[in-house]
């Protein structure tokens, strides 16, 4: 773990989408989370007040706009306003999950661009960077004019299943065809031999319809091989799922899953745990509560990642190591 | 009911907030509601389309920032950005309710100025005119650099005042310092004789701390008179409530007491039910739902006000005539 | 007082506002004032130019916008241009009095918002930060999205009044209903057995109509009473003299005022002399030329006060204490 | 073809890049191209005049960000400038080949996001709007603040593969992971029955390493069927020319290739011709010059989409149905 | 004099600084003065009221930024704050002497751009055009985004010479050798055989020191001509005085003065008379006080172009045809 | 030379458009250039990757905007993009060379104003100061809010002359009216006793129509002296050659060419060697190629000033002693 310079001047506050991991932050750090209120009045208005001085100060915002994402987002602009006029020197914000990343395009005719929009409160707001954790599309980047910091959470994936040492052949699958640079990426990582194969969906299961017609083929070469379907996001598990059904009766020997960010809205657990698949493999950019664990689910953390970037942008040090093995 | 002018290329659009003021406002207008789907999912993040072309349209969308407050305001903004996405004309919102404006100020150090940062988003999002009504202070017409047109309860609410002819003197209490003015001016709509009192509290009893000490007395005449209370917000009830019980303390014949806007949260009907108020009179700002009804609540509809001032603005013509009984 | 870490960078400017108070601020932070020459032509153009490098300073400039107000503050908004191309670091204006801070809110149709306006210039001149004094409403503070220092002069003019030790009952008077937090807020710093009471005119006197009719009545109990009526501004003096006289009559045994700013336009002073005020209170945001002079001013120094915020500031601490009598 | 209304104030300009294409879009639309004077001096400075009157006209300028591309992008921009000066009331520009469209992202770190930049020197030109067809990643059009209205080659591209009425079964073949989107979309149009492949390269051939490892392998199936690579643009045509040896080796009967923007640069032609490519089909949205046209180049007209568009946008209607076959 | 079309939407609104000028462009327009108060307090505050509706409507505001300057450009920028919060559809700006526009650039080492500055503070005003005439340095145009209007006094001041079929050969002198090309481009509007001369000064004299040393030499040939010295502002009077000295003593027969603007500060009229200038040329841009006025002056009015300005740019036509004979 | 303090966090960068001023500028200040890869594709579409970590850094871009104008703007914008995104502290560009200065003004109707486009352009790129080299007119500095040092060749051309010893008197020749205050300010520096001229051209020969009738004559005398033409820019050579013609045709006795910015487009040296010129005088802001070298022309070194003015603001000191010989 890197050593922070001038480390007196340097404030981390974390706001309530995801405590557990701005504490395991700080503990990496060796920073103190410093305190702030965040009141929720009954009509959902949000009220903080920072409870020290932060004028001159470097400070870091670890807020992720998980669920409820509105409340957390507003939650973060509220602080950074705060922080703004209580004189803070920089205001830099850890977003480990950037909610509404998956607007991003005009799919139709007179849809927003919403994470175009966040992007846009956050400037006008005046924050000085951002570091996020696998994008949804790496094109966020440049919805912003500010520097940002895209973190990966691929090398800390790849070394858990490279852990397993796997005799078996492994192919890695995306579960769509947007998802293949994705896949690719991963299959490197875990080594030259590594396939890669994709679900081939004619019409797209969409958030908007999860219940649309079942994928119906594989292109590339599964059977009696380790698969490991890779995604960004597990939000209702329908895709996870569904397409783990299918690699497996194409004669995968066993099915992985691996998504960055567990949203895991509606009744994601139990669709996996009815799956195939063998280990869902996820981070805590996003809290999963009491109620949504189970046994098939192992969440890596990214705090050692996170910490190690913030140290390093904080000695002006370059980043470029967090995306090797 | 004032005609508008080239009323085919209008657009009248409601979200999730107040559906019932949008509709009774759109009745007034003589122009339907367009459609537009809203779809809230599970992880909370909103999607949007709008169903039908809006370009070139002068378009108004009606949206109070009320509970849940930071889903309505993200509502409104992703609502905005379709609109301007789908070269929409003009963008103008319709805001009965103007959540947060109580943070309109640094009350204590390292503290937001909430309104403000809603402004800001507000304009950064492009709007071309808000139309607010009771803003909590009126400097924050001052927080936007668009023009704001900002209208009025109190004639709508004295007109039913008037109409109860009261024969005893009729006192007007403002229930902390910083609303006399208000309470001034709403005896004036009364008539010349009406006086005034202001509850003298020495702690403030605040949002935070809803419970700290009662008010200890009364500046003023209420003796033997009808007293009326005016507030811009009723939110916890406690004010309305405790001033209230002082004023009756102190002699007042029978207490009625005023607010714009029914945020009524926690058991807030409760304790009006249980004070000495004969009648609440709010506003239909923020939709009151069923179980916090009461038969001491009495509602009065913006939509008319609401409804000829989009006419009057359409028209290019002066809304001043609002301003009067 | 407060010693300046690395005051080396420091710069301290005057312009023509207000030099006496400048200085007195130099001297309590033992920094120089820095030269620059200001030139004001027959057409009333102003020149100015900076005497020595700037380059990577922070700066301070001094000026309020009293009269005359639009040359005052043309002076700073051509000073900070000068400075922002004499590349400081940043600059910080120190504005004491704001001017135009009354027109902060659209009082009537078609009015501007002044106060936003100023706002606006200041911000778009690129000032980094903004150190005021009891600016008129608070909500000015949101016209900013710099960070904004809001000194106060109530707890100067509070320990003059308890240096007093008046062995009578003292009660604080809002010379209108606006004035009532302000009132109330100044009643506790002279401790808790203070009352309050408020001036009820009908009909507001306002700038424009400076001779209205006269105040009718008092609110609250002034018999017996040292009185002390208390306002951010004096301007005419009509109101203070008035309320005064009114204060009298109701039975007060001795009047005192209390107004930050002394703009004490016109006849102002005459007008003080002639009512019965005892002592008129002010500070030195505001000259007081000698022809303004008289034996019932007293003058007190905000010059402590702002050094301390300066040196504060400059040392990135909190500014709360100053805030306390 | 849409017929505009009040075409009278509607003014269409042609830059240096396409002018076949703006009098192709000028003769579909029924209106002249207005006159202005673009000069090259010999040290590279562009100098333009515009030769009529634009004062509150809406204006469309036609021009393609293509080789050479600084130059083309230059030329836009000082266009625009001009006509924001000369009083324009609406400046919309229609770019059918959106140069430096691949530099969307930060992919290795200290680069920069040139599409981005693009957008930023765009807005702050002050155009009103931009029409634009296949960006590479379509959230680019997020980069924009002000309306995009993205058209698109496939329905164009698809009519011209369904006239040829193939009796052999179609697959349509991504030649990088990236754009098996594209490719499903593409194979959609084609109906129902048609299938996917994609070019599985372990090593990205880039721009930067043209000559990088063959690709590998095909994933999906290819053999005895009429393949169609797609791909958005074609630049050195080495990835087309590798991908179509590939799958012919993989047994495809015939190869055909497809892509927008005709970029054709250094020896893509000859790549092309020496290549199983039977039929390369691309747009005109890129003029391809007298020596580099080929008998295996097929190019289709975008003008009368973009003539359609134009009107449509004119005349405030959808241009949903212009996505449609 | 062109007519205007659709002229009911049309709001002329004169301010304080030239309302003889105002009046006579209304005249011209055939569009009358609309009503607003504007208020000057003792402590030199502005308040202004805007009298009448302009709601949708195409506003003309007529102010010069001329002594007292920093009060005129403060009424100005209030009133068009004013104007944009009544809703205003489009605010153009009349300005017909532009203040500050002799501080356009860093003369010295950390010296303002007073001119910069105050296009800053009128576009973030808002301002859609500005209209000006004879601005001292062309690239001023270029301090604003907005579309600039520049008119030229320079056809209506030729004519006035052509008109006195002067019989000797004509030399127009320019008193700096900045005014070259103005002077060069006055003798062509007089005719070819016109030619041109400039007093050499070693030493600038500066309006900070007007009193330096003499212009110690004429380049170029005067004697026996009718010389006609060329300026855009006459302030002090200084170096039209002492110019006119030079060229009389050179051998001229006659020498008239031209300047656009009259400033006229201090006591430049008697410097005037007391000189061999015959007649000093001037406009109605600035307001020539009775007490300023004498038989030497000739002042002419620009009301009739400016008018004209007004009705063509209102008409969407070129204004080209003002600036020749 | 000044010597840096600190200089371990500034980066010095050169671009493409004149690397060897770059490395005499990095040898001056013993800084070494770091490293970036700038490549052209055959598109032109420019691709810039920066080799060493920056973040933190002082930048120092140096890049010239002269042939291939428009590829070196893009280059210079594209790179502070990156720097920028690579988390560079400051950047400031070096622009020895303005390129587009000279379109400066609306000459003619609807032509745009390039210099201030390029201006917002670097300004939008978020450029924190721009240090150039005698901008074409001095009010382009007023084009940009940000500092701007605006370095002077003079001096150094002046010391060239000085070195010489003229015996005869020296006149400095304008070539133009409009070059008439850079004359004066050039003979000032070669000594009281000279003196100056102008060449008075009734129609402007312009960049557009360069071959326009020649000049008529000179005003001033010439005549036995040793006549030095002074212009900024040399571009097509025709101003100076056709001038040094009738200076020499006037009587002078030898005539030498001085001009900043060798821009010498097309034939300007075959011109500048048939005229009588006998030395042009430039500096290297502009790279010359072999091809247009000559024994008449005499390149001197900006690399001092630049570097010595680098070092003194890095330093935060005034750079005021540059403009001095």
């Amino acid at each position: 773990m890197t050593k922070m310079q001038d480390a007196s001047n340097v404030r981390l506050f974390a706001l309530n989408s995801n405590p557990e991991l701005a504490q395991a932050v700080s503990k990496h750090l060796g920073v103190e989370l410093s305190e702030s209120t965040v009141s929720h009045f009954a009509d959902g208005e949000i009220a903080i007040t920072i409870n020290e001085s932060v004028r001159g100060c470097e400070v870091y915002v670890i807020q992720s706009v998980s669920e409820p994402v509105n409340d957390n987002l507003m939650e973060l602009l509220i602080m950074v306003d705060a922080l703004r006029r209580a004189s803070a020197k920089k205001v830099n914000v850890v977003m480990p999950y950037y909610g509404y990343a998956r607007q991003d395009r005009k799919a139709r005719s007179r849809e927003p661009i919403t994470a175009k929009l966040v992007a846009n409160l956050l400037e006008i707001d005046q924050i000085d960077r951002l570091i996020a954790v696998d994008l949804h599309a790496p094109q966020v980047q440049g919805f912003f004019d500010i520097p940002v910091d895209h973190l990966q959470a691929a090398p800390t994936m790849a070394k858990y299943f490279l852990d397993q040492q796997f005799t078996d052949d492994v192919v890695v699958v995306s579960p769509d065809h947007a998802g293949m640079t994705l896949a690719r990426h991963f299959a490197e990582l875990l080594g030259d031999e590594t396939g890669v194969a994709v679900v081939d969906k004619r019409t797209e299961a969409t958030r908007e319809n999860p219940d649309l017609q079942m994928p119906e083929m594989i292109i590339g070469d599964v059977a009696d091989k380790v698969a490991i379907i890779v995604d960004d996001i597990v939000d209702t598990g329908n895709r996870l799922a569904s397409s783990a059904q299918l690699v497996k009766k194409m004669g995968a020997k066993v099915v992985y899953a691996v998504a960055t960010h567990p949203v895991l809205s509606e009744h994601a657990v139990n669709k996996i745990e009815a799956s195939p698949i063998e280990k869902l493999v996820v981070t805590d950019t996003i809290v999963i509560p009491a109620e949504k664990q189970s046994a098939k689910l192992v969440q890596l953390s990214m705090a050692p990642v996170i910490a190690e970037a913030i140290a390093l942008i904080h000695n002006h040090k370059s980043i470029h190591k967090l995306f090797q093995l």
